[in-house]
């Protein structure tokens, strides 16, 4: 089915009120999961509402928690979300540190005890918009095996990164496993063959078999350097944290333990660390490399962010599609 | 030929003394080029000497620079290289920075104008060595096409992750190229067929001829995410230094201009922001992955840094393979 943005904000919304979610909170999260899907991120979507709300019925998730920030010093802020919607507490914590970026150039925000962010994009979206510089770090459960292991033992832990242009922001958000979990289930329900380099089976070995890939792990994007990548993130935000890590992280895809994963969030203001013009010199260089000569086969070269953005748009005015049993599930959370 | 730690060490010591450089500065340049060489990073080994030196010949580089650090908050540290040795400068900032996130649990460094750094890992080992999690950015030339194009765009931008542990330290150091440009070099002249995805010839087509890839560009690793990643850290690193992005980026491959990338270094003192044992608990973590069920047809599973040290351990015992080539042309810098 198609939905409009509206719609889908309103069901959410109404769901999350339902659950004893207060306005403004519930208004954040309904935000958070419409732009997962308007960009395509579906994992990130509405398809994680029922999780949520088990998450508040369990009380594993405290809809009306006030988070408790302290800066240990003039740039670093310990948070403890005190069991608050992931979003909730992110973008508290977004706009006290673009606050104090914008006072001394720089701050850092850890954060333990909180919930799921959701996509990232709209962390470093909303820092960028301050004219200012984001990276955004999150750790999840074990679905990515090491190089060379085939148990699946680190997180998928995303980065993003947002970088104010003279126009449209730089945002990258990319998680360092190859593909989601979401999306190898899916390609098993459907029979279809996964591509290269997406899985391996329970052996190790790599598969195509999307059953099969069940079973086994996700492999990290681009092999070992995706590995090491993805793996260093999942330590930077445990000692910085104080989260758990490898099989220990719990709740982010289960209604049954409470969330032990840690966010980062780093911001940093140009303008007050004394560097002018920061905006349009990087926008220049991402229009030099939008329009630099293309390869033979291809038809566009997009900087990070483009292609969700011109999904975005579209599916703006001509509507989200959402699978009937996604919408059904959350509608049935009225109840 | 085979040559010990010590000689490589002396041969360039002497070498830069013959060129100017201070006792003190020379053997941190030194350290940093048999570095690379013990542990297999020989693009960053003894090969970099000529250049090294010509760049102090025609007066690029100022091996007796002082260079200008200015705390432009308590966390902040803005550095201008003073068009220095790129190790001897980066070791400064690395010493202060660790110092000051002793004092206040994060640091920041900043650094423009400054050469070379070399292999990204003694730094990030430097950092955890003092109990404290470092990250170092740094960009290079423009090697690397972006996805979907031809032109050489990025640069390989590394990046390096330090991580204190019970007993040897987390080091991840990584370029965002799916290889180097040396590597290529090489195998241009042996004749060997490049592995898939190394790079694309001069229109833009995955190429296994090394020849062609030489009129090429590299591609990123891991492909469109490993584009944006590397991309996202050119565009963090410009906007923190002011250096430049893109093709305008000269002076670390060359001995014709001067040198205009950056560098960043990130510095966090687990301690002083008040959390414990994390150096027992990402050594734990990491045992774990080590000690994980092994992927079929796979003889190890290692963290980051685990085969460079190995490596490093085997060439302090047994020497150090340098080409004939390479040794001859640092020696003829003698004269």
């Amino acid at each position: 089915m198609m939905v409009t943005h509206d719609r889908e904000i309103d069901l959410v919304s109404r769901v999350l009120a339902a659950h004893g979610v207060p306005d403004a909170a519930a208004a954040t999260q309904a935000e958070v999961l419409a732009e997962g899907d308007l960009r395509g991120q579906h994992s990130h979507g509405l398809q994680r509402l029922p999780i949520i709300v088990g998450r508040i019925d369990n009380g594993l998730t405290d809809p009306t928690a006030v988070p408790v920030a302290r800066w240990v010093s003039e740039s670093f802020l310990e948070v403890d979300g005190a069991r608050g919607l992931g979003p909730v507490v992110a973008f508290d914590v977004v706009d006290r540190l673009i606050g104090r970026a914008r006072d001394v150039g720089l701050a850092v925000g850890a954060v333990h005890n909180s919930n799921h962010l959701g996509m990232l994009a709209g962390y470093v979206e909303r820092i960028a918009a301050a004219g200012q510089i984001g990276l955004v770090l999150t750790t999840s459960e074990a679905l990515v095996h090491p190089w060379g292991g085939r148990r699946a033992m680190v997180g998928t832990n995303p980065i993003a990164v947002g970088v104010p242009t003279a126009a449209e922001p730089f945002v990258l958000d990319m998680s360092t496993g190859a593909v989601s979990r979401g999306k190898i289930l899916a390609y098993a329900r459907d029979g279809r063959p996964l591509p290269d380099g997406w899985a391996v089976d329970a052996d190790g070995a790599p598969t195509a078999d999307a059953g099969r890939a069940v079973d086994g792990a996700i492999s990290p994007f681009g092999g070992a350097k995706g590995y090491a990548l993805g793996l260093a993130l999942e330590l930077v935000v445990a000692g910085l944290t104080g989260s758990e890590t490898g099989e220990r992280v719990l709740g982010t895809l289960d209604a049954a333990a409470v969330c032990n994963k840690g966010d980062v969030f780093l911001v940093f203001s140009p303008e007050a660390l004394g560097l002018s013009a920061v905006a349009e010199r990087m926008g220049s260089y991402l229009d030099e490399i939008r329009t630099s000569p293309l390869a033979s086969g291809a038809t566009s070269i997009d900087a990070p962010g483009d292609r969700a953005r011109r999904l975005r748009a579209e599916r703006m005015a001509h509507g989200i599609p959402i699978e009937d049993i996604v919408w059904n599930a959350a509608e049935e959370l009225l109840t």
